[in-house]
């Protein structure tokens, strides 16, 4: 397109929006699309599921009386009520747009006459915590989710109401919403985060319902129009190049919501913008980002503060996922993935999901492979690594994180690792310390041991130097301070691995962490190995967490219990939330064992002299019992340079049930560290069944050339940054 | 019949053995059942699935080398292939009835060479344990299994085998093992004890086959042929009148494959025996008794030592759902049953239950209701009460035990309870110490906490007096004192009652424990009354613990945690296993709320002057890690007479995947004892809603009339048992 065609399309654009009304709707579903909906039904079952599902929400809803009360405090009756208030409307707005029946439209009206009355009355909200206050909610936030579906609602009844009432609902409700949103919290409405997410999509939304290209120009380029704020910077902020959001999975599908609806509606309207291919198709990498790091079972992995049972099938993934198979093109993943959601839009992003699902019966199981994310706006910050193998519930996954801190919800954890097997965490990651809207339980929010505990580094599978957590779990430090990439390969083969480094955590150590998942004949389930380097002038405590579920079965390391008298393993730093079970000794390899979720599972590490090995328990010094019971080990010893060397090794079968018991002894015995330096590490690995390997990693620049260390006189050679030679 | 015509038959009978061989299969299966099954596949779903899994079993064992391997240790790979083996032949044994494929026979014969090879030259297990040795199993008892199941497999091929390889294995193999059960170990034979009914229906099962009518009359009447001891006996002494079993489903379910498939071949080849009429039809109400005390999911409640996890789907409630339908009479319940199996017998039995069940669209949810049964041998020896409303998933139940001790397996913890609701044990029982196989874990046998701990009285939701445990953990004398039966109500209504005592626990203290289950439309779900009584002249400690899991949430007790050093609760008794994580004090309504599977539960209990609460978490003293942890409380006072007034209020919604919660206070908020005494018990419970019950409890002897307490002056009344009155 030369520069005269565009502005003849400009022209041609004004023209048209000075010439003709808008048509209506037109923000999330046109009149096209309710008419292809309307010939579907009856077709595709996710879709006559979803349509089934909005029905019975709003025609319950059509039997109770409307009520809009008066603003109460977070997660209370009222602010429950107003969030289901903004959900009946916004689903009676589409049913009303699909099927034409007026009672859908006249239970909007009626409910939109109560806010109408209301609204204007309301101050800023009594409530709110250190939040911007809304009027009907405590914190502005809810109120731009609140108004994102209004607009919704409002667009699809626009035509049937007459011009006075929609004079009356803009004056008393969304003008001055909007002036809420971008005037009085415009700092919050130009924040690069995805609350400010919120805001703009809510704006934009209604800006093309009410046909105001200033408000749209508002919502895109921040309050001051600069470009400085507002949509488009998040869209530039908030993701890696490849579509990594920092602060994780879990913050991110909430504004997955905002994102793509408002991408949408400006699609929609304004194709000429090319929203969707912003920024190299930022959104599309933001959602396939999303979408590859899920477990297996759709949950995704808890990645900093976050719950951990959130999941794929939530609304903003689902809105995410049809719109990226409607607007980006078709994949088989994104399909899977509608099975676990289970639900579509009501438009034609849905209708074409649903279509290509059909009953399921020909779509494969979810298996995106291993892939690894830049963390980072500029894509130089660390990142994130996942290993896979296996496909759906057999699919074994390990998640290695190494990017950037992520502000306020950032965990001082780089180089953490969460291992997945037979569909859940086996060495889990604690995930926020929260008991989200739980009300007796802090009013729902953060607890004080999220910080004293579930952001320190203790509280991860990561080695914590002289019991501190990394920066010293200061966030400015954190967040000023990313990991590194050091070579990834996720080849979907027999060994795969990742290798990243965090040098700038703890002054003075240097920190490598090299992991391998592998398969082997002579094991029953693929092993992770796990090569943690620490490297320093002076000597330190290095102490190597690891947290599992299930019960101990047996290891052979002789513990003396503390059985009749628990204290905590120390005083700060996450430390004194750790009882101290049991601690022992053992200059050589450690085997440890558990049963979880019917195997088993050894940890067998390599002992050194002074190696301690400590048990404990999470719960200390928790006066309102906020933490989450569970049992965790630890190796400790005091060294300037050490390798920790170890391998996770999943075995055997129990079933109580079934009274059935096998192989509760690992097959690997011995890990052995035969050298390590600058060049490389070299670890043999031996077992039953002859099983000898000898692993050999680079820790130098990464390289596709010869490496060569020695070792006691002995030098092994290998090809490029890792090599497995099976001896045996 | 006549006198004449028994004769007659009788003489036919004897006439027809002596003349002709018997016809073979004879005892599981015969030839017309086996036509039947061949014309009957592809048509009914269960029969269908259950030849699927025996073809795909056998045919992976065709595929492999035979191994018939010396004899090893329990749980070793020696003892599991014996396992692994008489299934195969069992399974190929019936195959081959079924289709006449000649390579089923062939296997079962090439496996029985190499045992005529092996076992003669066997000596008594090397490796036994307390037990009784077999030659291939460290017990008699899995020796016995094998026979049981090799004797159907010799059946199915006994025609097609020559003449001498029949004697051959009879020689080598089958008359040596009878010789072992009933001569060697003729004492454990004549045991009443479920290990008893394995030896005889081994020996009367092969009897059938081998056509030795003394050996089957040595089954059923002991070797001294006196009737002391044998089938017939243990029918007579293992069970209550209502057929209820002293050890509990657990136990029972591993025993019901003898008593049923040995009682199916008598009824096969002398249904003059009436086998399954014997003692007032004994077989289907030891059956019934099992599938009525079963958790909506299936699962057997822990009593006693018991597995959490066992359940109606395993193979003995299996054979004997199908036998009870087929040879008892048709019962909805047992088809709810078969699709919590979804297996059947090949055979008539298993034919007739999959005809009747279908593909399962028309099978109503599993919901036997209330049920009482009575204990001990003569049912005079207390009792096993069930409360039930709701069905299938959304079932409420509420278990108590107030029965005979159990012997050997028995728990000092009568008046236990258990509160299911949700699909799990919301009110747990401990179950036993035992990582049941697990080698590592004590050779998968018993664990000293199962002594220490599993069976303490403390280890229960059950008061223990002056921290010792009931009978004094001694099991002569938890043999010798069964509780005693008071009233039950289980009508289905809104208000259900059981009542029970237990006065020969605890020298001087009665015990009388009463518990409600009941609807109230102020009420979200179904809730508990507790009120259990404390009588004695003298002043004791009375700790009433109770378990959960989940979650603490919130209460109004002010405790003070011990937050920084953990110590027991106590020195014995089990208290040692307990850490003391909490303590406070409240002199009036004590509310405790937890979260468990996304529903909140309360304990509101009246509180008096000088009550202590405590809060613990299993774990303390255990040297091995066998226990497993898990939170509890415990309501503490001294006193002479005392009733213990107690709500279990399940309320609200929590759901952190959707980040939801509501009602997470209880709707009651005051219990409050009016006063107790031999007469009757007032206590006054009131809550949100308006919501105030007075509960009436009759404590003494049970009547129909009418009552009358008087408390500080004032005069209560009502008819019968037990009265709610609803104030509001």
């Amino acid at each position: 397109m030369n520069v005269f065609q565009k502005i003849l399309i400009l022209l041609l654009s004004v023209l048209l929006t000075a010439t003709f009304a808008k048509e209506h709707p037109t923000i999330a579903i046109n009149k096209s699309e309710a008419r292809a909906i309307r010939e579907a039904l009856g077709k595709y079952p996710l879709l006559d599921k979803s349509y089934a599902a909005y029905e019975t929400f709003v025609n319950a809803a059509l039997q109770r009386v409307i009520e809009v009360p008066p603003p109460g405090e977070a997660g209370g009756y009222a602010h429950e009520k107003h969030k289901q208030n903004y959900r009946e409307m916004h689903q009676a707005g589409i049913l009303f747009a699909i099927n034409g029946e007026e009672i859908y439209a006249a239970f909007i009206k009626a409910m939109l006459d109560e806010y109408a009355k209301m609204y204007p009355t309301l101050g800023p909200h009594p409530r709110s915590f250190k939040q911007k206050p809304g009027r009907l909610f405590h914190q502005t936030l809810n109120e731009a989710v609140w108004l994102v579906h209004v607009s919704i609602a409002y667009d699809c009844i626009y035509n049937w109401l007459n011009a006075e009432d929609r004079q009356r609902y803009e004056e008393s409700i969304f003008r001055p919403m909007i002036h809420l949103f971008s005037v009085e919290h415009a700092e919050m409405f130009n924040l690069i985060h995805n609350h400010g997410t919120w805001s703009t999509a809510a704006v934009g939304m209604m800006a093309y319902v009410l046909d105001e290209p200033e408000l749209v120009e508002r919502a895109l380029y921040g309050t001051n129009l600069d470009g400085k704020g507002g949509f488009l910077k998040q869209m530039e902020q908030l993701f890696s190049p490849d579509g990594f959001y920092m602060e994780g999975p879990y913050y991110i599908r909430y504004a997955l919501r905002p994102f793509f609806l408002f991408a949408d509606a400006i699609e929609r309207n304004e194709p000429e913008r090319k929203i969707y291919q912003y920024r190299d198709e930022i959104l599309r990498k933001a959602y396939y980002s999303v979408a590859q790091t899920i477990f297996p079972d759709g949950i995704f992995p808890p990645i900093n503060d976050a719950s951990k049972t959130m999941d794929i099938a939530d609304i903003g993934p689902m809105i995410a996922n049809n719109l990226t198979y409607q607007r980006y093109g078709k994949n088989e993943n994104l399909l899977a993935i509608a099975r676990l959601q289970d639900r579509v839009m009501l438009n034609q992003a849905g209708l074409t999901i649903a279509n290509d699902f059909g009953d399921g019966s020909t779509v494969a199981e979810l298996n995106w492979g291993s892939v690894e994310f830049s963390d980072g706006y500029d894509g130089e910050r660390g990142g994130l690594g996942i290993l896979r193998t296996g496909s759906g519930k057999s699919q074994t996954m390990l998640l290695m994180k190494y990017g950037v801190h992520g502000k306020g919800h950032g965990h001082f954890d780089k180089l953490q690792f969460i291992f997945y097997d037979q569909y859940h965490e086996v060495i889990p990651d604690y995930g926020f310390a929260r008991w989200i809207n739980m009300e007796p339980k802090h009013g729902g929010r953060y607890t004080r041991e999220n910080n004293s505990f579930a952001k320190q580094t203790v509280a991860h599978n990561v080695v914590v130097v002289d019991e501190t957590s990394q920066n010293n779990a200061n966030r400015k430090k954190g967040d000023a301070h990313w990991a590194e990439r050091h070579f990834f390969d996720g080849n979907g083969s027999d060994i795969q691995v990742m290798s990243a480094r965090a040098n700038q955590q703890y002054e003075g150590v240097a920190m490598q962490r090299t992991m391998f998942l592998i398969r082997d004949e002579k094991l029953e389930h693929p092993a992770v190995i796990d090569l943690y380097r620490l490297q320093s002038d002076s000597e330190h405590q290095y102490d190597y967490p690891i947290y599992y579920n299930g019960q101990f079965v047996v290891s052979n390391v002789a513990f003396d219990v503390a059985g009749n008298s628990l204290r905590p393993m120390g005083e700060k730093a996450g430390y004194e939330h750790l009882w101290k079970t049991a601690a022992g000794k053992s200059d050589s390899t450690i085997i440890f064992t558990w049963v979880d979720g019917g195997r088993y599972y050894s940890l067998i590490s390599a002992g050194t002299a002074g190696t301690e090995m400590l048990l404990g328990r999470i719960g200390a010094n928790d006066p309102d019992f906020n933490l989450r019971s569970g049992p965790m080990m630890m190796l400790r010893l005091r060294a300037a340079d050490h390798l920790f060397a170890s391998v996770i090794e999943p075995h055997g079968f129990f079933s109580e049930a079934r009274e059935m018991s096998r192989d509760a002894r690992s097959v690997i015995t011995s890990v052995e560290v035969i050298g390590h330096d600058d060049e490389g590490s070299v670890v043999d690995i031996r077992g039953k069944r002859g099983l000898h390997w000898r692993i050999m990693v680079n820790n130098g620049a990464p390289t596709s050339g010869e490496k060569t260390v020695s070792f006691e006189g002995k030098t092994y050679r290998w090809q490029g940054n890792y090599a497995i030679e099976k001896l045996n």
